[in-house]
């Protein structure tokens, strides 16, 4: 998976298809309107419903991936293999659902020895947390968009969605609402359940409207950082779950180095190039013992097409930051791809970094690499020592390496996966998954945006008092042994 | 417990005590570099610490309470009460902590015929977010000051805790602080791992230094919400979790009401008045099917004192304000306790509600309520419609009432806990405890500040993918069989 870091989401135009404020409106209410029927919906009628928009995005397959590659370029193997990947979320989430795993309850019975004082019967369960505004990614046509992680973890909570189409791929976005609304109708869920709207200006107006009560975003730090303080500076600030930026650090350890350079090297160009760069896990930069040797085993590939021009636009201007920092040099250029986008690979030393840690957040969102040469353990922890939050760090270790340990605690510290002798790239869904990390991240450090934890961040706990069991929720009440 | 609304948290001045710009960055170093080594510690070191901080407390009870009662005028035996409960608050997280309970992990097994592809080894696990700025409330100066649930948590988290003191008792804070730093020391915790400061100017420059990571807080929505809009805009926007105003809401069914109306308007009186009113949970709002019959039932007690004067001028704005909306009328004055504050109690119709939403945010922090006579079923369904985020809700039934049920579910759309026949003063502290609820009741609808799942609000989940035993995180460790 891996998210777009797309600069253009907020500023993108394409106003002939704007949603009207009338058709908000109507949206929004719908959406309110559905929040109470969906949430006493049983966790059975959700997974029916996930299942039921899996089995229809799975039935019309070839005309899905067929429009999402004509409006994003990317290669048809991948986009197959995206849309098996959000199908098989949808399932995983539906498993969930049935198992009880995604729907946690803690029941504490009355104690009247309770240490401080008699206890009541007490017992918690998890409520949806109201009506979810979705803003969609443009590098993941189907996993973080209209029927992605951030849709299908809201609806698995019992909230419904309104997503805001990513205009990068307008007329897919279409498609798969029109196949996400006809199967939740088909399974009976309310009407409001989910909702695509388009344009700027409609999405803004959502983020700030009383009745939605919570936004996911996959975007980039500039257009997550404006909608969040939207979302904050609400008179009823709402959670704002923002997946932003990252350059996603790899520490190759001089062990690992001396071992296996020249594969390193390769495995790196081929995560940071992959797709044409644009994930939002991809391995920007790279610290390595010895930046010439390095950066001389580095061969970059041609760059398949980008997603769309404003990308090639943001890619161009990145790189030209980057490549004028202080003591920053290009070290590697390699031939452009039909856009006119070459794979660049630049350099400097550790201590510029350190001296100018703002350079860890120049994210340059394609195929572009940051080498950083350090001279000893001592100027590897310095460096550490400066990182701003990631999604990911990666060790690349020796076989027996003690350094590469130390390095992946001190990792640990600022990211939310850490990667040992493997790529960041390719994020796979499963309970353990940890997509997040301190800001510039994400907005939220506690949560992560992908794998089945996603849902607590549209579960809000509550806890019933002295209940009798008739008015209970049915997961409080004790079972029959 | 229930947590101070005081509305003068941050306005009060008092600045001879006030912690200077070089003491204060002297504390926020000493917090940032304790943070490694205190994230480094076992579980079993931070039991020990709590553990060694509960004896400490419980070694100094007799001179602590008589400083308490000194300060916040409040009666000796709910402090002994409070103690116990702050000290029991703190074994409590100890004993998850070595139970393995409070730190969540997961692992996820490679699995080669994952439904998206190939998965790798991947295993989660949490860290502790970093210095935790914690702002203390006076209304509980034990449970819910220098070390309550949230300077427990963050602790037991793994976080160097940074407490604001609250001026209303601030040689208890001094006392208290002293116990803890000297405890923690005695059980080799780094000497930043706590420390105390005082003073408005001096809390917000630590809310916006980079070297804090979160920040807890209890008290008024307005100084609440002046503080949460610092901390998300800072450059690096950071998790507030502020537990504001909540009117806490009964609903008396006509069953409940024409079975055990009067023990209802008693037991109402009883947790209105508890402690001048002074609790976050005081259930400031009463829905019944009789104003008149109702309030003729009420008798007020005569407030003890208050906390300090701040809350005097304050309770004696919120009523004039209540008094002087629409449709709003007096309905019972008691007599005034020895700072001039009468228990007052107002009427309303719940038409006059549904046309002014607003009156449900209108809290006194004190011994006031609001009586909301509803007309009908439908009537009653429509003010719970327009209610605001709260912390509890109540509902009081009959024997046989299927209204009851359905307005307990009514509530929990709104609300942290709902209480069945019960009184929502007095919160205990225990694993299925929530005490939180969408805005104004707190900024973060899905976590709590009371029972050991406050410690969530600390924790930053960390995956590891494909790391070798010897890298892992000890608690991620395959156990041997």
């Amino acid at each position: 998976m891996d998210a777009t870091e797309d600069t253009t989401q907020d500023t993108h135009q394409d106003t002939h298809q704007d949603t009207t404020r009338a058709d908000l409106d109507a949206v929004l209410a719908a959406a309110h309107a559905a929040a109470r029927p969906l949430a006493r919906t049983a966790p059975g009628e959700r997974a029916d419903a996930l299942e039921a928009v899996a089995r229809a995005l799975e039935g019309a397959r070839a005309d899905l991936v067929a429009l999402a590659a004509e409006e994003t370029h990317l290669p048809q193997a991948r986009l197959e293999g995206e849309l098996t990947r959000t199908v098989f979320q949808a399932r995983l989430f539906a498993a969930g659902l049935r198992d009880g795993s995604l729907l946690p309850t803690r029941v504490d019975h009355a104690d009247p020895d309770w240490g401080m004082g008699p206890r009541p019967d007490l017992r918690r369960t998890v409520v949806p947390i109201g009506p979810v505004l979705v803003f969609a990614a443009s590098n993941f046509p189907f996993a973080f968009s209209v029927f992605g992680g951030d849709s299908v973890s809201a609806l698995a909570a019992g909230c419904p969605v309104v997503v805001k189409a990513h205009p990068g791929h307008p007329r897919l976005s279409l498609a798969t609402a029109r196949q996400v609304t006809a199967a939740l109708a088909a399974v009976g869920l309310p009407e409001g359940a989910f909702a695509l709207i388009e344009g700027v200006e409609a999405s803004k107006t959502a983020l700030t409207d009383r009745r939605v009560r919570a936004a996911g975003f996959t975007g980039s730090v500039h257009g997550g950082r404006a909608l969040f303080d939207l979302a904050v500076s609400r008179p009823d600030p709402i959670p704002f779950h923002g997946e932003l930026g990252s350059v996603n650090p790899v520490v190759v350890t001089p062990a690992a180095w001396a071992e296996r350079g020249a594969d390193v090297a390769t495995g790196w160009v081929g995560s940071l190039t992959l797709g044409a760069g644009q994930f939002c896990t991809n391995p920007g930069v790279v610290l390595v013992p010895d930046v010439d040797a390095f950066t001389s085993a580095v061969e970059l590939p041609v760059p398949g097409p980008m997603l769309h021009p404003g990308i090639v636009e943001g890619f161009g201007a990145a790189t030209s930051d980057l490549g004028s920092q202080p003591g920053v040099r290009t070290a590697v250029e390699g031939a452009a791809g039909p856009d006119g986008v070459a794979a660049q690979v630049f350099a400097v030393s550790a201590a510029d970094v350190v001296a100018n840690p703002h350079l860890l957040e120049l994210e340059a969102f394609g195929p572009a690499g940051l080498v950083v040469g350090y001279s000893g353990e001592d100027e590897l922890r310095d460096v550490l020592d400066v990182l701003p939050g990631q999604l990911t760090g990666t060790v690349q270790a020796g076989a027996d390496d003690p350094l590469a340990a130390e390095v992946a605690a001190l990792l640990a510290e600022h990211v939310g996966r850490v990667v040992w002798n493997d790529w960041p790239t390719g994020v796979t869904v499963s309970a353990a998954q940890q997509h997040g990390g301190p800001w510039p991240a994400t907005t939220t450090p506690t949560t992560t945006s992908v794998g089945t934890a996603a849902i607590t961040r549209w579960q809000r706990p509550v806890a019933f008092q002295g209940f009798p069991a008739t008015a209970l929720p049915d997961e409080l009440k004790d079972r029959t042994p």
